[in-house]
């Protein structure tokens, strides 16, 4: 599928708004995506604004593609509206637990891939922002999530102002295991790595970061340690008071 | 995107294999979706040996498609190769925490979405399976997953043997948001389930169930008390037992 194919995450946009129209079939193709039993376990936030995506601007640490692209969109995994439903239908809920986290983020993610295929497929350029989860906390204050709702994913969309080439990637035989997982040797690592590290990609990368090395840059400079775990600490903790950990 | 609103769960296969060629394309579009930092922290684990599939079987319930389709593909969350790659590079990875366990599971659904739409615009059929999460720590026994490897999500994929009608779901204004969350009333919730609570879908589903409204569909038969406990266990546990609570 060519959409698939030619994906590029845009990090510049054009002020161009997003038709009404535009938005809808982009919806719409969101919850046509699997999901969990079809019980639609997710909600979608979408956010034009300016003054609350300023807001949401420092929870993605500034990066200045949510003040640029006229859309924001947060997807949450959400038991409440379930939840609430089945309480009109005297049917006893029970999703205030870890697994229905799971199940909720599973299509909340499902869904933000066919929102973003959709809008490539229409012209539009989209990012994913991975900050949603390492502040989820501040984006449930700026979005008033209320119990049984969690962020766990942000796509960013608009026109894009920029054409940048494919990403590397890893070749497949890296990522694909046939049968069962077969562990990796020092010897398949260097295999795999080899092409991206020789990328342009990366001698850029390590010219602007000074570093010896593309590994060094993920761990000294992108994901630092201690950032990992209190990232990881911020998100259970928003699990705790958003309801999603009796068990 | 005609792929995107055509898309169907399959539940019954043929017999008829899916060649190589295909399949490989089919993987490819899953490593060129959107991850976390361009790192690819997932696996696919690509199962067609029967005599695997039917070890998997139990772990998916039973559900007969697991040994009708040819393919079985789990999804998993990889720090695994990741950290050993910065290991080989003298640099220090801190993914060992529900952070990263949370990245790689966006990593791994975004892909496994990008998997199922390019297997359905390739003629093929897919079905997501659910069951991943509550039986992962049988499938981490069948699939050989190491530590820093936890399954998230599976797809079941061959040649459809049906032709069923688009699933029923909820209205978009139920499912989105517009600039922050819009809490629920039950005027609300009627109206939002009302279509689906009419449909024929329903309607064969409560006489099937002998259930007064679809709602005790979920409750009582589908997702039964208790049991969404015990699976929220299972997969903190697996958690632990991979290496991705150390926060």
């Amino acid at each position: 599928m060519k959409t698939i194919f030619g994906h590029r995450s845009i990090r510049k946009y054009k002020s161009d708004p997003v038709s009404e129209a535009t938005l809808e079939k982009i919806l719409l193709a969101g919850t046509r995506a699997s999901n969990t039993g079809n019980m639609q376990v997710y909600s979608i936030v979408v956010t034009t604004d300016a003054a609350l995506r300023e807001k949401l601007s420092p929870c993605h640490f500034g990066q200045p593609m949510v003040m640029q692209a006229p859309v924001v969109i947060t997807f949450c995994a959400d038991v409440r509206r379930f939840s609430q439903w089945c309480r009109l239908r005297g049917a006893e809920p029970e999703y205030d637990n870890f697994q229905w986290f799971v199940c909720g983020a599973i299509d909340a993610v499902l869904a933000s891939q066919n929102v973003a295929l959709e809008a490539e497929a229409n012209g539009l350029g989209i990012c994913f922002l991975g900050t949603t989860t390492y502040t989820a906390d501040r984006i449930i204050d700026v979005l008033q999530l209320p119990t049984g709702v969690v962020p766990v994913t942000t796509l960013v969309l608009g026109y894009p102002d920029e054409n940048p080439s494919l990403a590397d990637r890893l070749p497949l035989a890296g990522i694909v295991h046939r049968e069962i997982y077969r562990d990796y040797t020092d010897a398949n690592i260097e295999r795999i790595w080899e092409a991206r590290e020789a990328s342009d990609e990366t001698k850029n990368l390590l010219e602007v970061n000074q570093l010896p090395n593309l590994a060094q840059i993920f761990t000294l400079r992108r994901y630092k340690g201690g950032d990992n775990i209190a990232f990881s600490r911020v998100y259970l903790n928003v699990l705790k008071r958003q309801g999603f950990m009796n068990q």
